[in-house]
């Protein structure tokens, strides 16, 4: 039976650098108090992660293609920009106005590959996602198992647009150390009834949690979610993606 | 500054039935602990408002029209669950075998039109979403304040499919006592750089969040969000809903 959840903001955590161990920082900034405790689950932004990985690129380094200057010019946005942003996707999946939400090389739907430009650094400086957020996840996950001794799940998070909906929610982009969905097909209600939605993405569900207490200008990368009885396994976000030929709005 | 949140499940609360009054069975459930205190987030599933407003339908009761019964073949459904699909919604978005996604006359995009047919009663037995979850949210929100003193928000959830993504995840139908985004608009980051995402919904978010403790089976259809400084006003679920004409993908 589901008991409270507490949802921790991590203060006290540094500005991130290529070679920084994410992992490491979370562990000293939780200290004693909250302090890292088996059973965690721990939701990282993606840009600190992004940053500790080196993949941060200054705009002067880019040289757009002849395809990037045209759809930059129809969406008016920098050409150097729209090159990172073609080199991110596997796909354009819509286009209007300034509005740009690409397939991403690891299929997520997003707007501009989601290449962001907040919170990275001076201007002329972009932030892409991690390379394999997955892998960014197992990593954290281990190093705190090794610094802690505890099993901690943890989710890297990012903010995305949505289709019919307005405002953004932050959902997962990596996943380790837990499955992102609780399963409930085939089980049944009180009354015997087969349950019809029979798959919660919990992962995006706490991912979107995080971000309460994440609030955008206070700096609070990493927030721990306690008490979650989250299901056990070797879990990706790779599977929330949902494949292309069952998707009706791509 | 973002302090700890709590998402405090209410246990306690009876089956509802229609004319029972929601505000007034939380209140009582919530007793002395955990209480209900100025400034909670209450996030009510939809199920349970829609039967206190007697939105409950056995099928025998339907008569499917002919559109109906030609398009309960085509997605293999009951002609007058269908029927009760096509009156509660403004058009449809996507079929695709069995799968029938729908705008609702509020102007959500969903699986058959939010009706459902899990954790109502004996077979044969349907649940609409409220008529107005809006003006359900303020009812409760009004009673809550009447009983106790107290100022809260409240968001009506429900389950939703989304595109690109697996999973449902539980989103706000109905907002009251709170705005449901948090706007960045033109605030700028430590870096001074203008926030590109600038509109968190964080109803969705908080009705997301409540869902991880409001597990299906269980039946915990409240969860109370303690801690969470949201923005005061007279909020709408309609707001969340993008108007056609800007969504790229209806």
């Amino acid at each position: 039976m589901a008991s409270e959840l507490r949802i921790i903001p991590l203060r006290g955590l540094p500005e991130f650098r290529e070679g920084d161990d994410v992992a490491e920082a979370i562990v000293k900034a939780a200290g004693a108090e909250p302090e890292i405790r088996d059973g965690d689950v721990l939701v990282v932004t993606q840009k600190i992660v992004s940053k500790s990985e080196g993949r941060v690129v200054q705009l002067d380094s880019v040289t757009p293609s002849p395809e990037a200057e045209r759809l930059a010019q129809e969406t008016e946005k920098d050409p150097r920009l729209v090159e990172l942003i073609l080199q991110e996707s596997s796909g354009i999946v819509r286009q209007r106005g300034p509005v740009l939400i690409t397939e991403t090389r690891h299929g997520f739907v997003c707007a501009n590959a989601g290449i962001d430009a907040s919170n990275v650094g001076p201007e002329g400086t972009v932030c892409l996602l991690p390379v394999d957020p997955d892998a960014s996840a197992d990593r954290i996950c281990a190093g705190i198992r090794k610094a802690t001794g505890g099993n901690v799940a943890v989710i890297i998070s990012d903010t995305f647009g949505r289709a019919w909906r307005e405002g953004h929610t932050n959902v997962a982009v990596g996943v380790a150390g837990m499955l992102p969905f609780a399963d409930y097909v085939g089980q049944v209600d009180p009354f015997g009834y087969e349950l019809r939605v029979s798959t919660l993405c919990i992962a995006d569900e706490l991912a979107g949690a995080a971000e309460l207490v994440q609030n955008k200008l206070d700096g609070v990368p990493v927030a721990i979610i306690r008490g979650f009885d989250y299901p056990r396994g070797e879990g990706s976000a790779r599977h929330i993606v949902r494949p292309k030929e069952n998707d009706l709005f791509r």
